[in-house]
Formats: C-alpha cells, sequence, structure tokens
C-alpha cells in the first residue's frame, strides 16, 4: 500500500488566498517546558488555510456546515485527472476527454501544483466545467489551487456544485502524483456549525476497494 | 463498509483539559457575506483540543514534530479493547489478559465515554500498562481521555510511549464502539513543527485491510 500526501504544510510563510496577511496562520506557546509542563502550542487559523474542504455554508445561506459531512464521502474511490495543459481555467471541454462517471470523486492535477507561492492567475474550475461535473452526477472535485474559482461574480462554480451536494476539496499539492485511480482520504475536523475545515488529504493505490 | 465516527465535535462549550478557559476554542467571523463575499470563521485552538494526536515534542524536548508523522502510520488495523471495568487507572494487569500483540494499534474504551464533561478523576494509562504495551511492541494507543495519564509527575506514561516510537491518540469517544477488529483512520494536520494535531478519527468495519 502506497500513501501519497497531497496536503500542503501548515506554517506562518505559506501561501495564503492573494496573500492576505489577515489569513496567515498564527503559532503561539501556550505552555512552555517551565516547571516540568508539557509544550503546548496554541493555533489561530483561517478554516480556508491550506488543504481543506468547503461545506455549503461557505457560499449558501442557511447551507449545511461541516461538522454533519458524512465522513464517510471523504473515504472514497477517486480518479486524478491531468489537466496540466489548462492555462487559465479548465472548462466542459477540458473535461469532456475523461470520461467522467456518476459518483466519481474527480481530483483537478493543473499547473497549480507546480508553484509554491499564491499566483493571482491560478487555473480554476469555471461554470461550464461546474455544470458538465454537475450534470455527471461526480461525488465530489478536489483541485490544486486555494480557490476552486477565480473572482466569478456570485461564485457560481461553488455554488453549482454545492446545491448538488457535491464536496469541494482545495488546496491540494499534485505535482508528485499521476493521472489514475487511487483512495482519497480527507476527513474534516468535526468543527460544530462552521463552513470549512483544514484536512490532511493522502491517495492511497492500489484504492482500498 | 460502516464508519464509526469516533470523535468529539470542536466548539466553544466542549470539554477542555481541567476546565481551563485559555484552552475553550474560540470562533470569529473573518468574513461575513457582505458585499457578496464567501462566509470564513477564524479558529483559536490549543492543539490538544478535542480528539487529537500528541507528537514526541509534547513531551520530549528535541522530539520529533507532528508534520514529520508518516500518515500511513494512522490508516491502521486496530484493536478496542473494552476496558469499562476499571475504576481508576489501567495497569499491566488490566491489558494481560487481552492478548495484545506486536504491530496492534491499540485503542483503550474506559468509563470516560460514558461522560461529556471533564473528569478530574479521568480512567488513565499508567506507567505499568505504559510498560506493558511498549514491551509487546505496539503500534499506538488510543484512549477515550483528553490526556493518556492523569497528575503523574514526569509525564512517565507518555514518556514511555514516546521514546519508543509509539503513537498516542487522545479524547476519543467510544461509547458506541463495541470491542473488536476495525480499520482506524485519524490523520493528523501538517502542522510545520508543532507538537500535536487535532484530528477527525473514524473506525471502518469490517478491516479495509
Amino acid at each position: 500500500m502506497k500513501i501519497w500526501d497531497i496536503s500542503m504544510g501548515i506554517h506562518p510563510g505559506m501561501p495564503v488566498y492573494k496573500n492576505r496577511d489577515e489569513n496567515r496562520p498564527v503559532f503561539t506557546v501556550a505552555r512552555d517546558r517551565a516547571g516540568g509542563s508539557a509544550y503546548e502550542t496554541r493555533v489561530t487559523l483561517n478554516l480556508h488555510t491550506g488543504t481543506h474542504l468547503d461545506a455549503p455554508f461557505h457560499i449558501l445561506e442557511g447551507g449545511s456546515t461541516i461538522d454533519v459531512m458524512d465522513p464517510g464521502r471523504l473515504i472514497t474511490r477517486c480518479r486524478v485527472l491531468d489537466l496540466s495543459g489548462a492555462e487559465d481555467r479548465i472548462t466542459r471541454q477540458d473535461l469532456e476527454d475523461h470520461a467522467v462517471e456518476a459518483d466519481d470523486f474527480i481530483i483537478l492535477k493543473t499547473r497549480n501544483s507546480k508553484s509554491d507561492t499564491f499566483d493571482y492567475g491560478f487555473v480554476f474550475l469555471d461554470e461550464s466545467g461546474a455544470r458538465y461535473l454537475r450534470d455527471r452526477k461526480v461525488r465530489g472535485v478536489g483541485i490544486d489551487s486555494l480557490g476552486i474559482e477565480r473572482d466569478q461574480p456570485g461564485h457560481p462554480t461553488h455554488r453549482i456544485l454545492m446545491e448538488a451536494g457535491i464536496i469541494i476539496l482545495e488546496g491540494l499539492r499534485l505535482a508528485h502524483v499521476s493521472a489514475g485511480e487511487y483512495t482519497l482520504i480527507a476527513l474534516p475536523l468535526k468543527l460544530e456549525g462552521l463552513e470549512a475545515s483544514p484536512v490532511r488529504a493522502v491517495l492511497v493505490q492500489p484504492p482500498l476497494f
């Protein structure tokens, strides 16, 4: 069993969305070793930091929150598609060649995985691509950018996927992973009433089931 | 495939170690929906909140940190032992009946799982029990308390396990789970240079491998 770690490291200097300083994680020493104590850290984290899952509540008022997302849906067969050729965005046309099937969890590997800094022109899934994946009835979509869409007013990509109950997984690192079939494991923390969760995401090959 | 969620919910009113206020998670709105923005939360969290993994650096000066813990070790066959009869602590004698074998990941179900508040007298794994599990060469130990030991000066239980490279998983919720064999999945976040990570922990039955 081979495990591929497809997660970003979380640290104060990591890439964050649009390089916003308020999005950088902060680590504080909560207890040092004085008086024989154990060492403990307190972390302040925007929930959309690094590799993370979005729950519908992120975009949809009244949408469901991350704590009620069934963890069994995040232990799933998945397919990595190589879309490294897409320069600006992933459209319906880019996806049509890939024989996407119902209940696939699709992971989009793009040129984003080659960069270790935040790219304002990151490749994203556009509205036509989101509609196509929705119509194919996929289970989830993962991508190697901090957002699955870029500057689309009204967030149509998120909205189309979320309204259909399709899971969105962002901030993956895929440079070292080939197109193919795997088991994806990416369980959300049980953050009650909240709209997202950072996750550790891995691919297992051969698939576990 | 049946999934058992064995994680604590994370929220401001959850049980925290010794009811210390500074250990309570804090949720802040980072962005609301004003101006068409997506909703985002910022969380401040002691890394030992709820269900979590300890890395050796928590106790051992110079010990390894959570980001270098191999995620493949947290997708593992495991055994839940029912130790609900132990009133105060789990000793070597309590464990000897259970035919623990090398490379087992052992999960200790105790009376702690019956309580939803922090119990200052929680059942823990004492030094003799830790030595026994170390000598049996287990892979990891999980328990349904926020600490695997209670008020033992010098943290001998942590120390014995960590010095042998045995993983420590704390804060499990096991009331609804029976003794038996499962696959445990409990991947740490890739928190660079830090001593612990909150996790979502699940058991899968029948075991995946």
